[in-house]
């Protein structure tokens, strides 16, 4: 039977501001991607989403992103290597602290937005990030995208990677994503995007823009938790996977 | 023989700024109170001196701090306890994957600045501080003032407690510190210094503002890394201890 | 014919967060006290609120905070004098030319959170948030608490205070607020709030909690814009004192 | 007779940290680039400075820059234009309120680090900078690299651009600077630069690293503060003008 792993991004507020629906999407997903407080997430808040996910059974992994809390994260910083590294480093073990502390642990790393984008393809960047979860803890997997330029160093390192699709965005026939700046790159429709989970998943294939088949490596499925439809998109496709038959669990 | 540890505070800096010697007082000192990012110490930054410390064989410990860089840590905050426990247990988290990323790890937890002062007295605080640490490792020691209500918060958890005296500092009778306020709360001069901490090591005594002699509970010597003279004055409290036969090593 | 100010905290979000409904509140309100960025308010969200302010014809105030975007300026730092001056003059001079910048200007300025509290009775940051603003601007009008030690400090510097009153909290038989840890400071009812605020307005007096009448001196009524209600509350203030013939209109 | 301006990066502390020898600086130079909080400066120390410039008659200008005080504003940041804008918007007018509160005022506006190397050729940030000065006082000069986009979209909104020369920096023969990347693209003998200063100034022409000489248009000569020979160098460039029959005087 096929078996999937759904993740999504938790613990985005800061202080008194809250983003998306924490409680809500613990219900649905298998392994929770939460911030590390570079780009969101204040330490109490932190630690109320790790209890949270700890009760529930929901695995955390460390969401690391750049020094970037006016951004959000989202801006590309050109930040050198070494530096990276240590941020890196430090937001793992802080985020490892506050699970420790609910009761759970880290199991996995997953970069953050700009960060995220930035090593598919940076080098000396992609290189400092794996190199950061190596010094920390070399046992730990890192979720990304499969032929990132990340995947590589992280491979080179001994890293296990694990290969993420994401359930609301379109691909390009290379299997990349279509930039969020073209129209038609993120999807909307609950029910088209459960449908092409279930495909990914089942198939290992999903249709690109231009209408071709591709194939995608998926081991995760990334849903999103800070969009006004979050809950009820991230419903549709773990009802979607189950009615299909497949087991939704977290990676092995 | 009489065998006491020295410590100091270190990694200090932030990005481009740095403060104190921390290479000549490494050479010194026998515990390295790291900086945490909360006050002080960028991620490159706390690797760079976590190193040195590793390959110099000196002892880390986790310099917690309110979340102050524009106060350096200085001042007190009326942060709530769940709060204050959620940040100390980031930092100590924070720190142990850096000095993990350089070979290390982190052997204690010591209070900065304006927290340290607050937990000898603010019971709240001084349990938020305490359960932080114990959520964290319960096998982790705390350095700090015998007497406080922060060693009593942390002995009811069963954290051990190492009482620590200052080497610059002049005691009341009632054994706490003269305000910095107060003239004369800060000794200067090197062999005085020096004499006074042997005096303290191997007798377990000190002589009060008001010339009685007190009794002081210590285990570690805090010797300051940030003033001008610093290193002059660290070097000969530990030369002066080792002329008078007392082991400097690491507590415990 | 009685006039009011009705004043409101807006522009209180941080990048991708948002708190309250500011374009609701500004169809409300006279005066709108804007976030300076120490405790909320990132660049390009305040200039979004000044622009909407400008354009609706709404009062721009400088709202001035301790630096503390972790706990929204709602914790007391016991921060030095000259520092918090200084803090406070370089808020007035970020939001001056951001309100500049969206052809309006800062009209007057209101301590937020715990600086507002702890100002109507520490001397000293009362006369550091004082001297700062007379640095600035001594044309520039303080709101805040009558009989507060920051009215006097602000008074002996030949600063306009514009005393407030708050449309949902309940007042002390000596004028103060009742603490938020005691129950019932936080009055729910919009139709009872209204109906207190036009009393308040039109009497010069309010119920205290002992259920005496106390005078207030008021020429702003603050209605709060973060709870879940409060556009709901603020629509009832302004409806009924609209219907008891009161003008609503920003303070001379 | 020839007159030039010499300016120097000041005010780049953050809290107990110092950078550079400030009131060295403020001797010799004639325009002061102050920090504004976002790479450096808290506003204490920028208040200190300006009041240290003010009483010394140097002018004051507004040095601004990406939010990165753990880079020192160093690094890139591919931050939107909107947020931009606002960001500088915001850093000139904390200044402001800064040297108004000294008794000054800013008279200039100078970006720092590496939003300085950007907008040289970015043409969306470089127009955000440019934009945010107009919106904020359009009659501010702002300091920079003849032939940048900078200028460029600086004029276009008819600001005055005041082109500067670096003492101590390698010119390539298109007008460039050399990287710092690469060797020799920073000069390090004081007579040197100062001999290469008076070239510059007197005749509008200096030698590139090819050998040729290449034209420079210069109203102000750059003098770095925060190396260790800075004052040494600063010294030596402003007595060899002077010995040249220079005058050192603001820009017009």
């Amino acid at each position: 039977m096929a078996r999937i792993d759904l993740n999504a991004d938790l613990g985005e507020g800061f202080g008194v501001w809250r983003l998306g629906d924490d409680d809500a999407m613990l219900g649905i997903v298998t392994s929770a991607n939460v911030a590390c407080g570079f780009h969101a997430g204040d330490p109490a808040g932190l630690l109320r989403v790790c209890r949270s996910a700890a009760e529930r059974g929901v695995r955390i992994g460390a969401q690391v992103s750049y020094r970037d809390l006016a951004g959000f994260g989202r801006r590309f910083i050109d930040v050198a290597a070494d530096d990276l590294a240590a941020d890196v480093a430090y937001q793992i073990g802080a985020l490892q602290a506050i699970a420790r502390a609910s009761g759970s642990a880290v199991s996995y790393v997953k970069p953050h937005g700009a960060l995220y984008n930035t090593i598919v393809t940076h080098r000396d960047q992609a290189a400092a990030v794996a190199e950061a979860v190596r010094m920390v803890d070399p046992a730990l997997p890192v979720l990304g995208m499969a032929g990132s330029v990340f995947f590589d160093e992280a491979a080179r390192r001994g890293l296990r990677t694990v290969a993420e699709a994401f359930a609301d965005r379109a691909y390009r026939a290379d299997g990349q994503l279509v930039s969020r700046r073209e129209p038609g790159a993120v999807l909307h429709d609950p029910a088209a995007i459960a449908e092409r989970v279930v495909g990914m998943v089942t198939s290992g294939r999903v249709g690109a823009v231009d209408g071709t088949s591709i194939a995608v490596r998926v081991e995760s499925v990334c849903v999103h938790g800070d969009s006004p439809d979050a809950v009820q998109i991230a419903t549709a496709v773990r009802d979607r996977l189950e009615a299909a038959g497949v087991e939704i669990g977290a990676f092995g």
